[in-house]
């Protein structure tokens, strides 16, 4: 067996499709992000960029109170937490997390893994296996950790058309009350930037006897009063069974959670091999998004920039006849359409304009709606969004994107 | 549906079994590791313990340098990476890290995971996917994230004995060279403390034309002149295709990663959706690694220390009749063989002597070998030694464990 010659060819692959990742290698600057310094020409040729495509969406991965908070707990207790949840990992820093992402949603509990990735992967596959039979109506934009956990649960599984009330009901009605039935979908669909209609959602599950299982991993610290996501914002926490959420994203730490009833988090905890099996968070991590979370229940100017400042982008590059592809949250999808343009735009961005925006392709987003996904946040400057408007109009003016099919795609 | 009464049924089932996991809620004290504070009867009725159950078996957790480090990351890009490595994920910190990891392997290239959990789930499972028809020969005491990449990968598996060569060779001829094998299996695993023949486990690999995936979780950094682990000690490191490890158990920081060729990483870094879509590491944890890895390449004074600890804890609870499973690693466990009187030794060590062994029960290991696990290390006194050695004494002589049919079992 050549095994040699078989991950070559997967490589080989890869780079003819044109979508072969090479990873911006960076240091951010703290206190001055969304700087940093872009090293992929060597430590000695570093240049300083400014990261347009960051998740660290508010900023809170630079804030004082989760720096101070994260020193803290290395100071107190050291590195890591030596051990899996059961086996000695467990410390007063995931206890307090857990009771304050409990709080945050409004549930009875919360349990924490190490990713949202591994939170969606392991729930999901968890409660298939626990509610023997069960069907899964997914919506077809879920994100990959949820088609994982899907996957893995082996049990039978519906794809609804995306944010598509009528589609799901059809769905639904398909199969009788006594049928165990799992809706599950997200709030803010990352690549497109779509909203869940989460009450609608929620009146079909009632309706047909199904749980709910809501991925707000864009939404957590982002929306509602305290940052408790859309499902806050739009008064129906109550309404939903399972919450998944991210630590790493809005509250700028890493990490990944459920949040749902005592018991549901109970049996997850009991029973999920990726829980069970895995060294804990480091202290360090629990402690700094304590931090976060704490002071984004209390404070709203760093949401209330955000939107702001997505807005903004966001009008002025679509009168800049930039094609934005619309939608009603804080990200701002650039349509390019083809993997091969898409890094040549990108490329060009951070070659000549110092603006580091990563392409966007399969498998991230289907072939053929290759992207730039610009996210806008409270830290970015007002010179730092005029330059990357100038810069992106004269990209599009310049190059033969602005005028063909790309377009027509994003007007659609 | 009553999904309320099926959680609350899984859970009951756990009651049933006497396995139930209250899990112990610590906080260490930096500097005196392994003592610790126990909270589990409210804050303000924390009382002091030592720690006999970390994976942290070096102490590194508590290592200046790896303090220094960590602090100096938070201090420099701040708290998380804020995206995927592919989106803005990428730092300084994660590519000194794989290369790191790269070199202390002897490997061309190394890739980070979130966990070696995640490692070996994706790594698997992707492997089976690139390999059609693969067959994986997996070790039938291979850990949970090992199972759940072979079985993630949908393809054929055949479980071989425990360390028998033979048996592993039975199964290897009976498919022709043209089939792609996968030989799967650990280094130390950690529940028995066994160690694996990987010299001749690699002679059957190149006899049948299959590639080696080898965990060394449980022996990076422990093993070997530079902590390269088992493979290194034995100078086979360059017969392993791919070596398994992590970062939170010898190195005492967090996260995981595979090390083997360049195009093999590569492959895995463009395939695996457990790499690609979830958060990357944060640059702390990935600096604290490196400070640990380095200071571990070059200083042999806590293998050394390790090995006369367990040596010693060994030795001394077998001279005093306490059943000790007999292994040649760092890792001591003690047969108890039933769920409730495993949970009744533990709590009477901690309530009674201040020591926390975590119980362990399946799923962690087979129902009936109900185990508690010490894990002595270089940073536990003599003096704790002494009491540990003490306090078990005792309950073994008090107690009809040490009588009945649990000995046997030890003894087989």
């Amino acid at each position: 067996m050549d095994y040699a010659g078989i991950f070559k060819d997967a490589l080989n692959a890869v780079h003819r499709e044109g979508r072969y990742r090479v990873f911006a290698d960076l240091k951010r600057v703290r206190g001055s992000f969304p700087a940093a310094q872009h090293y992929n020409n060597g430590p000695e040729a570093s240049r300083p960029i400014t990261v347009w495509c960051s998740n660290d969406y508010l900023g809170m991965g630079q804030h004082p109170a989760v720096l101070a908070a994260m020193h803290e707990a290395i100071d107190t207790v050291g590195a890591g937490s030596g051990g899996t949840r059961n086996i000695s990992g467990t410390t007063r820093y995931h206890v307090q997390l857990e009771q304050e992402l409990a709080d945050l949603h409004g549930k009875e509990a919360a349990l924490l893994f190490t990713s949202a990735y591994v939170a969606n992967d392991s729930t999901l596959s968890t409660l298939a296996q626990m509610l023997p039979g069960a069907v899964i109506f997914s919506d077809e934009k879920n994100h990959a950790s949820m088609i994982a956990g899907i996957r893995h649960g082996r049990g039978p599984k519906r794809i609804w058309r995306h944010n598509d009330l009528e589609d799901l009901e059809a769905q639904l009605k398909q199969y009788d009350r006594a049928t165990p039935k799992i809706i599950a979908f997200e709030s803010v669909y990352s690549m497109d930037g779509h909203i869940a209609p989460i009450a609608e959602i929620c009146d079909l599950a009632d309706k047909y006897g199904a749980l709910t299982y809501l991925d707000e991993v864009h939404a957590v610290g982002l929306y509602g009063p305290r940052g408790g996501g859309i499902a806050e914002r739009d008064g129906v926490m109550d309404r939903v069974d399972i919450i998944n959420g991210t630590l790493a994203k809005g509250f700028g730490v890493m990490g990944g959670y459920i949040a749902a009833s005592r018991d549901c988090c109970d049996a997850i905890r009991s029973y999920a091999a990726g829980f069970i099996f895995t060294t804990s968070l480091a202290p360090t991590l629990a402690a700094g998004a304590v931090a976060s979370i704490r002071h984004l229940k209390s404070s709203t100017i760093e949401r209330e920039q955000l939107q702001q400042r997505a807005s903004e982008v966001r009008g002025r590059l679509m009168a800049a006849n930039v094609p934005v592809i619309p939608c009603p949250s804080h990200i701002v999808p650039v349509l390019v359409g083809d993997p091969v343009h898409c890094k040549a735009v990108t490329d060009a961005l951070m070659t000549h304009y110092g603006i580091y925006a990563q392409p966007i392709n399969y498998p991230t987003v289907p072939r053929g709606t290759e992207r730039i996904r610009l996210t806008p946040s409270p830290v970015h400057t007002p010179e730092q969004i005029d330059h990357l408007v100038a810069s992106l109009s004269a990209l599009w003016q310049a190059c033969p994107l602005a005028k063909g099919e790309y377009v027509r795609l994003a007007a659609e």
